[in-house]
């Protein structure tokens, strides 16, 4: 009968860890910690500030601090890595890859001294594998352990659809499977706009393209900005996941979630229907395939094998 | 270049008016102006000033009054028809129809007198006949002149498959054709659940059984309340409807929408997909039916065309 | 580290408890049990089925049910009590206060049976004394049984100074103490538009005509209706509280808090300021007191001092 | 009668302008164009786009565009100001001001000839002398173009007063007068929470720290970024500004207003309490000040003329 807020933590205080901060606030799902290293500790505390004095204009009662002590997030309900870094010029996957699992095994260590009943959402590239490594590092349960990026793919198809076609964004629905980017495989066939499938509005030549384009749709925000990666769209994805488990609301989200045995997969991390509640993901919904989605998955998961081979 | 607040009147300060002026209050869309009968006049203002005192509580700006006098209604953006009477036992459908036709003339002369610019949202039963009636009586373009039917059954749907599956709203999508109650003709196989066919969750069946509670869902409600019929899921709707075109949304929403060549009828108003935006029903979408739609929305048009016989 | 949602049952099922329910709902704060007698439990379950039918149009994930069985409330994080008859013409205090008090005593047992860690929130009138009553039936520590009034006279208040000045209402604060309606003592030195001072934009002869308006805002719209009174700003107040509570919020919100030496009064259920977070009433806050207010809030008592002697 | 959504374009796309875009398009309240000069044209792109793929998952429509061709801002309800250099170590306050006003004189002409009757808000500082550069290039009559600085300022008090006492930070008031940091005046004789005192509440000495803590609370944020300045708050400040003009809603908000005898001020533009609607400032309200209180907000004034003698 305790009623006492919830308690999120975000590791990474960068572009992406900072909006998830603040919508989490905005949207009055819980208190906020805002967490970095101890060479960033001031400017993530000076992010946090920065945020809790919107408060008042906003409406939202949500206290947000920035730290670099991981006992600051004791007991958090869900915990969202964000942090690693992202690829630069002239750097191999492998050293990529290599990097970022340090940086996963270090955060996870320290997330599970403090919140052992915690679930985590992991964003930090390449996510299949990273997810993985967080998962074996906590020793948690599968359904604790959660990836994120078909919500992210979703937004961006389901963005261009409405574009196309001069719709409300509320009413096209879009669905993917499989990994990020390039080995996304999309449900074309129950995609809809407002109940309408979208093979009678839009031709299959074009439809192609608008897939295309979403696969590329990281890619395409990287090339904009010249200097960094797209994190307004991956924070709205984060917190919709991690909404979708402190409000127990049975949403059906893709995520990258640990197979066992589904989808004839077994070992590893991959996007997959689910249904997000109290208890991280509840169910994998398995649907039937056609023969080219599968092969799509399957070349999917041959990738995301690919990366963890690399893993130490 | 001018912001003055928009301004939606509704007709009818009955539970259904009253909840409709409500929501459209909550979510600051508008100022309204509720409308009743002069005999009706003081409990409408009553009504009006009970909810303008949760404006400070609610946090909402919104001026909503009470008014017999249709002056009040001046340059309405919307009018939303909820006025007229339910069929009490013993009443023949004839006199419902021509006593509701007599409402619909009166208040759609009082309405195009004072906003001869408006769009008209109709909710009175049978509501294909009497959105006819309003449109003809008004000699408004037919994209401004929409009946109100396929939100709320696409909505009773949602809700039934959402408890069948233990799954959030937000994430299941449903679609209706034709008239409203026992000539809904529901698409089932475009209705998802976060993008996954419900067809593969749910066996046919057991989907038969919600489809036909939906049909009955009006009954269900007015034979729980054993007193009056629903008017939250139904002023829910309307509110939907008004405010995809006051933001001039472009949201895809079944409409009941004037025919002229659209699937193969001709001066009718039918239940079909419309995009809704500033100019009111924007466009119809044509899709292609199977066979069984077909006959289903044919059998629709029949029925609503042996009540246009009753009118007079 | 569970999340499961919050619940909250409303006890009484007529326009208040329904609009209580329903704004619960709306705003996703909780799963809701709406309960009534047997004989009204078919049109109970009428109206939360109807809610609940609102929910994928509105966007929210709540439960909604209707039930004349209590043990549907177990485990209710708040409940909320809006059951009791309204005074009718030809019926005297005395009858007024005994029947509700027996109306209390019932729904407070059966309350406490299944829910004895719950806070409760009061709204039936004579709401000092049926606070009281439902204080002393429970056992409860003080802190989690609360009445409402000073919420809804605030609105009032705020409501008819914004119309005066044509300001927002988000602007207007205002303050009461002691008891609804006629007994109630507004603070207006403290009350302001933006910060601004009232004082130095409304004269004092026109601020005591609002005075008395809010002190009379109960009435005019019991005199508007003509049958029946005031449900939509009451039922906004109470939610407004809840959620304070729900959320931790440490809203400082005027209450119906039970005093032992706080303002110099004892044993008594008094309108004062309060703190409302997670632990119900966490501070009565006490301020310094002109003389006249003073004379109000010992009036006020008086008058529920009077009430209290007609308890049995 | 045309329905066509608001337009708001933002210039400069930096942290605080592209904040700002994305507040405005949460909130539903405008399309959104983020202007930039040419060589920033891809990474304003980029953040649009980043942007916009938010919004299905966040559930708003809203068009969001990046340019650099002030074309794009073509009819624009409002315009936001948020270009310019802040003041990096080693250089002159004149060479500040002075780079500043060049922008604000090249930004204002562009905005004029594709916007004629927009509403200008400048956030670039020195603010009080920014605004006043803009309302003259501009020829714009003064309702017209407004500075923000009194609702930051005011939501950082609030902040700080909540986190002293533990309440919610939607019951705390506060109001200041007269300029930016140091200069700002305010008068906490009329703050209170939810109604009651502060002086009650606080004493003074810890008052007056507060109320510093406030004043250089523009430094505070600047000293822990390490690189860079506040743009959270910032951004909400100037959303809560342009809601209250696209939504008429008659705010009592503190401006930086251009004064012709109020407060005994003429010809300069400073932090007053106004309100704020369709007409842009509709109203300044003048309050009786204590002595102390017109020292301070003379002081501001000197100070603001310091800065216009500066300007050329």
């Amino acid at each position: 009968m305790t009623m006492k807020r919830k308690k999120v933590s975000v590791i990474g205080s960068g572009f992406t860890g900072a909006t998830t901060a603040f919508l989490l606030a905005q949207k009055e799902l819980c208190d906020v910690v805002l967490v970095d290293i101890p060479q960033m500790e001031n400017p993530t505390k000076g992010k946090a500030l920065d945020m809790l004095e919107a408060g008042p204009v906003l409406g939202f009662d949500a206290n947000i601090i920035g730290t670099s002590d991981y006992a600051d997030t004791q007991d958090s309900d869900i915990v969202i890595i964000t942090a690693g870094i992202a690829r630069k010029p002239g750097m191999s996957r492998d050293d990529l890859v290599q990097t970022n699992q340090k940086v996963m095994k270090a955060v996870t260590a320290a997330i599970v001294n403090y919140s052992p009943h915690t679930t985590i959402l992991v964003l930090t590239n390449p996510v299949d594998a990273m997810t993985y490594t967080v998962y074996k590092e906590s020793g948690f349960p599968k359904e604790r352990v959660i990836g994120q990026s078909g919500v992210l793919d979703t937004a961006r198809f389901r963005t261009f659809v409405a574009q196309e076609l001069n719709l409300s964004v509320k009413d096209v629905t879009g669905f993917v499977l499989g990994g990020h980017g390039d080995d996304m495989v999309p449900l074309v066939r129950y995609s809809t706009a407002g109940g309408v499938p979208l093979e009678s509005l839009i031709d299959s030549a074009r439809m192609e393209e608008i897939v295309e384009r979403t696969r590329k749709g990281g890619a395409e925000i990287v090339n904009l900005l010249g200097n960094g990666s797209a994190y307004y769209a991956p924070a709205a994805s984060l917190v919709e996941m991690a909404e979708a488990i402190l409000k127990d609301q049975k949403r059906v989200l893709p995520s990258i979630a640990y197979l066992e045995g589904e989808y004839g997969m077994d070992g590893i991390y991959l996007g997959v229907p689910t249904v997000l509640g109290a208890g991280g993901i509840e169910r994998i919904i398995e649907l039937e395939l056609h023969d080219d989605e599968k092969a799509g998955l399957a070349k999917s998961a041959e990738s995301v094998k690919a990366v963890m081979n690399i893993l130490e």
